[in-house]
Order: C-alpha cells, then structure tokens, then sequence
C-alpha cells in the first residue's frame, strides 16, 4: 500500500477555501487600509497640484502661525475655554481645604459640577457673536471637565469609604488620614488615597486622554519622538489638506471658525469627514497628547469598524466616554439595585441629552435631530440583530453610519440656514 | 503589604498600544473591505438612480440575454475559442492511442503546442474583423489551454517515470500498464497512473480553475447552491452596473466588445476597474465554476494586497499562473542544474513574454510597454527591500499598482488611436 503512494506525482492541491470567501476565517486587511490611505492621499495630491498650478503657492507658513495667533483674542469662546482654568481652582480649593465635612463637599461639588455645565450655555446663548464651531469647542471642553471632575469625585469618595473599611476591619486606631502626604507619594512606587490628592495629579488627571480617574495610571517608559513627530504630521496634514484644497485665496481674512466651515463644505462627502475626523482626534491627538504626558493606556477606540450589530459600534468606537458611562453610571446604578434595562435606557437617554447639548446650543436653536437620530439606533439594532449575521450586519452598520449621520447634520444645517436668512430678512441681521 | 493594596480602588486602565498603531500587531480590518464595498455599492447606485430618473427603465432583461446570444455568430473570435476544440481532440487522440514511443510522442506534443499559440496568432492579426477584446479574450483561452496542455502532459510523464522506477526498484515484472484501466479508477479511492487517462478525466481538468494537473483533485463535497448564486449575483452585477451606469441608449446596438470599450472608457478609474477584474474573476468567476465542478482547492489568490514587497504581490495575485510556473518551469529548471538567479530571470522573461503576447497581438501592434512595465519592476522591487518597511513598503506596492499600471494602459490606449487615426486618414479606415 505505502509503494502504491508512491506512485501518484505529489499533490500540489489541497482542499481550502479562498481568502475573501466569509468562510475561511481570513481577516488581515491592513493591506486595505493602506489602500484607503493612499487613495485619500493620491486624491488630494491631485488637487493640490491642480490648485497650485492654478494659483501658485499663495501659503505662507508664517502667515499661517500668525492667523492661529492673532485669532484666539477675537473668540469668545476661547475665552470660555480658558475660563475653564478658574473653575479647576475652584475645585483644587475644594480639595485641599479637606476640611469640610463628606455631606457639606458632595454640596458644594454638586453646585460647582452643575456651574460647569450651564455656564457655558449661559455664556453661548447670550453672547452674540459666538461662532456655532466656536461654542461646540467651548461646550465639549466643559463637557469633558465635567466628566472628568465628576470621576474625581467618585475615585476618591471610593477611596475614602475603603479607608473607613480597612480602619474599622483592622480595629486599630491608625486611620488612614493620618498617614502624611508626602509618605504616601513614593518614587516609582504606587500612591495610595490621602497622597493623591494634589495639584500635580489633578492636573495631569485633566490633560490625560481619559475621562476615569484612577490614583496611579500605567505609564509608557518613554517619549519616543518620531512617534510624536508622526502623529503631529497626521494632525496637521488633516487640517492643512482642506484649506489648500477648497481654495487657495481667502486665508488673510479667514479665522478658525470659518476655516471649520469652510472645511465642512468642501467637496469630501460628510461621511469621509467623520472618518477623517475620527482619526485626527481618537488616534493622533490623543496618542500625541499621551505621549506626551507619557500616559500608558492608548486604548481610545477598539475595532468597531468590525461591527455586526449596532451596540457593539457604540460600544466601540468611543472607549473614553464607553468606560466613564460604565465605570460612573451604569455599574452604580446596578449596585443601587436598578435593574440592567432601566440602567441601559438611562446610559441611553443620558447619551441622548449629551449629543443634544453639544448640538442644539451651539447652533442656538432647540431641535429634535440628534436626539431623534439616536432613537432611530433603536429599530435599526434591533433589525440588524435579528435579520443580518456578519459581513451583511457589519454592511448595515456602515450604511446607517454613511446614510444615518449626514441625514441629521443635513436636517439641522437646512434648519440652521431657514433662520440666519429668517433673521436676516427681519433686519437683525447685518446692520 | 497585601492589605496596603486593597486601599486602592480596582485599576480601569493597562498599558496598551493604540489598535491603528503599527505597533499594537492588530491587523484585522474585515470591516474595512466591507466599508469598500458598501462605498462602491453606493456610489454606483446614486448613479445609477442618476440615470434612471433621466432615461427611465430602458433595460428589457430579454433584450440583454438576446444580446449575448445573437452575438457571438458575428465574431471570429468565439470561433477561435470554439477551435479550441478541436485542439484538444488533437490530444485526447493523441492520449488515447498511447502506442507512441516517448520521443515521438513528444515531438507531436511539441508540434501541437505550438499550433495553439501560433494559429490565434495568425487568425488576430489576418482577419480584419477581430476586435482587440475579442481578440485578448480568445488569446487568453489559448495562452490557459497551452499551460495547461503542458502540464498534463509533465505529469503524466512523471507518472511514467515513477511507474518505471518503481518496477525496477521491485524487480517484479509488474509494470504499471499492465494494471487495467478500469482497476485504477475505483469509486471513492484515489486514481493511479494509466488509470486517469480518459477524455473525462481530462476534460475535467481543462474546465477546473487550475493551471496544474493532478491525478487525484481534492474535491469539496457538495455544490453549495447559496454560495453559486451568490458568486453568479456578483459577476452578473459586475458587468451590468457599469453599462447601465455609463448610459441607457446604446444597448440595443451594441455587441460584448463594445460594452467592454465602454467599460474601460467609463468614469470609474483604471485601477479601480483592475480591483473589479481582480475580484470578478478571480473570486466570483473561479469559485463559480470550482463550486460547479465541486473542485476543492479554493487558492486562486493569497493576501497581495498586504504584500510589503513587491516579489511578494507577484508571487501571491495570481496564484494559478504562480504554481504552474514554480511546478513546471523553475523547479525542473533547477532540476537541470540551472542556477536560482537564471531560474528566476527565466521565469520572468516568460512571464513578460505572455504580457506582450497577450496585448500587442490583440491589438495588432508591436509595442514594449508591457514588457518595459515588467522590466520596471526590477528597480521598483530593489528600492522598495531596500528602503521600505511594513505600512511603508505596502503602501508603495499599492502606489505602483495605482499609478504604474494606468501608465502602461495609456501608452497603448494612445498608440493605439494615433494608429487607427493615421489608418483612416490614410482612407484604409470605413470604406
């Protein structure tokens, strides 16, 4: 039988399934990619010859540091950017008073939390000459600080009630308040409750790319400088290429907010922006921001561009805000005895209310859109969940985020125009 | 210590790279395919209801399989292909005598290969009527029936060898011929050498989506009729989108080689018309016919568009083509005592001879373009090992398939106008 074998040629053949079939398991796509980024570049690339041959190189690199300069005095709403500062003294008092009482702090961080969400709106609302892009900037900047203070909060409240337990378990009397500050931060060793609570770690806290606070952050070794050189090339590239783009004359007198809108209304559809906008700020501001600050965890986003269902895209595709939902509202929720659907409707509609605010009062009118938008997620998950499996789920998630997203940004920018040429007409607008 | 520890609340963050990062190993990115996909669906559907809403519904279904089948009668092209009968005739007649000696049998063999390279040849560039298409198209089946052809015949000259051997090497006067035929063939059991050589067996093989013969295909077990219809919906919409899509008219005067000129000349670029080619024929096609025929091997292309080299897209687009070179040119090569490095310009020089072969015949001149394109790869492949690593390297195969490849078609494109042009002021052109 073995010399029979030996007379058959040997096989060159073997029984597999092609590549791009779905059921070879096969998913190393990085070529494709690179393929995306080459045809974006190329594409541009095309344009900005056509451009330059046009009208020559009208860009001059000082002319573009000085347009950054000499803007920010102008902008309200950087000023509220910047206002942001004395509220984080607020808080830094708050803390390092520590003399007030666990019911008379909750108060006072209450009413400086709920100041730091309706002062900005306050702010955009009557303040006339707030661009949208401008107010949207100041509003997430406040949002964020808001989130990242009401972490803090928690983090050390926990911390505290720990405190208590070890104390009251160990029935000694060695309290841990009374362990000194400067005991508590070691070199190179890991700081515990009472040592974290100084400007230095609040600070870095407020810079880091998460909005979780934790008492010790895992941290990269070092600052590798190509990396951050990189990163830098790829934010300033997805700013640049737009500009140099649509047109080449009007960057004299052309200011941040307009260059925003400029940038919306290019020829690159609505849905290429997300991504590129995506990109600019999940992968290379924030990997740049936490190199700098040599912050370990670069877990920003995860592959949601792999997702089957709905969920699993708004569970992926933003980790910062997925983790601080969990970690500081649907976990308490739960341990306070809420059921996991009411949780996850609250996790929702809170969501909902955020998406809202960053939208509605910027562009200084009340409209249902984003919220709207959101609840359409609802039949969509529901559809895809029961009718679609892999590769046709994962088509039906994109195609909601092709179609869905510009549909709302439409609705709203119809609206937005309708009561500009409203007030317009009405004599309020240019005098 | 361990008590220590505990004061500290659960740690939400690791150190971690982010996914896009080179570093973080990640690549799967099947969601990005499907993002191409979807786009490419999209872009065309919004032209195609473009078009519908200008012309209305002018495509009768019946007037499109008429089209096909009417056809074919008017091109001397499809009869070239239907010639390829009676070439394999030829060698089933050749085959099935078997009483020839084996230098004999080679000559004939010989002498029979080279009529089915020479005779479309001489038929393209004589009978005035052939289209380029047409004629690339019958080239084409003649170029895959030679290889064929060559192969079934090296395998089955190894068979005879190893029979030879194995008789000697048992010193038994069993020699393999005297093994009946129908004793070879036995249901559900492998096939043995004087056994496979049947019209059946080889019609089998000229019809399987393989360049190389083997006496035993591994075979899948059943025809998946999801999977056929899937891979029929594909190709069918690949070639009605674009006709449908360039402009409703001219269908009903229109013959196959006009809609493919259309093709070519339509909005969609070179490349993404190669991405198509690729996909349609070496996916849907291949898969179609080797799910018909319950052929098992599925690897007609491995993951070239990873490819950070350029040998190793060569070595991995096509992989047919890419087997039967290394089984039945370089490796009996190297059998011979050729070095590795004349092995390799062998099959180069080969593979840049069918190129030439396969578009200025066709075209009805001679030009090296094609060959000259081959030849540039050299430097490409020495620049990019040299100099180019991971993203980097991929990304520059991608740009030389991009940018290199439309070139090459250009120069022909344009010879090939000024030639007709030239032609018809000459008054050889429409009488």
């Amino acid at each position: 039988m073995k010399k029979k074998m030996e007379v058959q040629e040997p096989s060159c053949h073997r029984l597999q399934e092609s590549l791009l079939s779905s059921s070879s398991g096969y998913s190393n796509y990085r070529g494709v990619l690179n393929w995306c980024v080459v045809m974006l570049v190329l594409s541009n690339a095309r344009l900005f010859l056509e451009n330059l041959l046009k009208y020559g190189i009208l860009v001059d690199p000082i002319q573009v540091v000085a347009l950054f300069v000499k803007d920010p005095y102008n902008m309200p709403a950087v000023c509220l950017v910047i206002g942001v500062w004395s509220n984080l003294k607020n808080t830094v008092v708050l803390l390092l008073q520590g003399c007030f009482s666990e019911h008379f702090g909750l108060l006072v961080h209450s009413i400086n939390l709920s100041v730091i969400l309706c002062f900005p709106v306050a702010v955009v609302l009557m303040v006339k000459s707030v661009t949208p892009v401008g107010g949207a900037v100041a509003l997430g900047v406040y949002t964020i600080l808001f989130l990242k203070l009401y972490s803090y909060k928690d983090v050390n409240k926990w911390c505290r009630e720990m405190c208590y337990a070890k104390a009251r378990s160990l029935s000694r009397s060695i309290s841990c308040p009374s362990v000194s500050w400067s005991e508590g931060r070691g070199v190179g060793s890991q700081v515990t409750y009472p040592g974290n609570l100084t400007c230095r770690d609040l600070y870095y806290f407020v810079f880091a790319p998460t909005l979780c606070y934790e008492l010790n952050f895992p941290r990269s070794p070092k600052i590798r400088k190509s990396f951050l050189l990189r990163r830098l090339c790829e934010m300033v590239s997805s700013w640049m290429v737009p500009i140099i783009q649509s047109s080449m004359k009007p960057l004299e007198d052309m200011d941040l907010s307009r260059m925003v809108e400029l940038r919306t209304h290019s020829a690159v559809p609505n849905h290429l922006l997300w991504l590129i906008f995506f990109y600019t700020f999940f992968h290379s501001a924030m990997n740049f921001v936490a190199e700098l600050l040599q912050f370990g965890d670069r877990e920003f986003y995860r592959d949601w561009w792999n997702s089957e269902t709905v969920p699993y895209f708004w569970q992926n595709w933003n980790i910062p805000v997925h983790k601080w939902c969990l970690r500081h509202f649907y976990k308490p929720m739960l341990k306070r005895g809420v059921s996991k659907w009411a949780g996850q409707s609250a996790v929702f509609l809170a969501s909902a209310f955020f998406h809202e605010y960053l939208v509605s009062v910027p562009l200084k009118m009340l409209r249902p859109w984003a919220f709207l938008g959101m609840m359409a997620q609802l039949p969509l998950a529901w559809f895809v969940a029961c009718f679609l499996r892999g590769n046709y789920g994962n088509a039906a998630v994109w195609i909601s985020l092709i179609i869905g997203q510009p549909f709302a940004v439409l609705m709203y920018v119809h609206d937005y125009y309708v009561l500009q040429h409203r007030e317009e007409s009405a004599g309020v607008g240019p005098d």
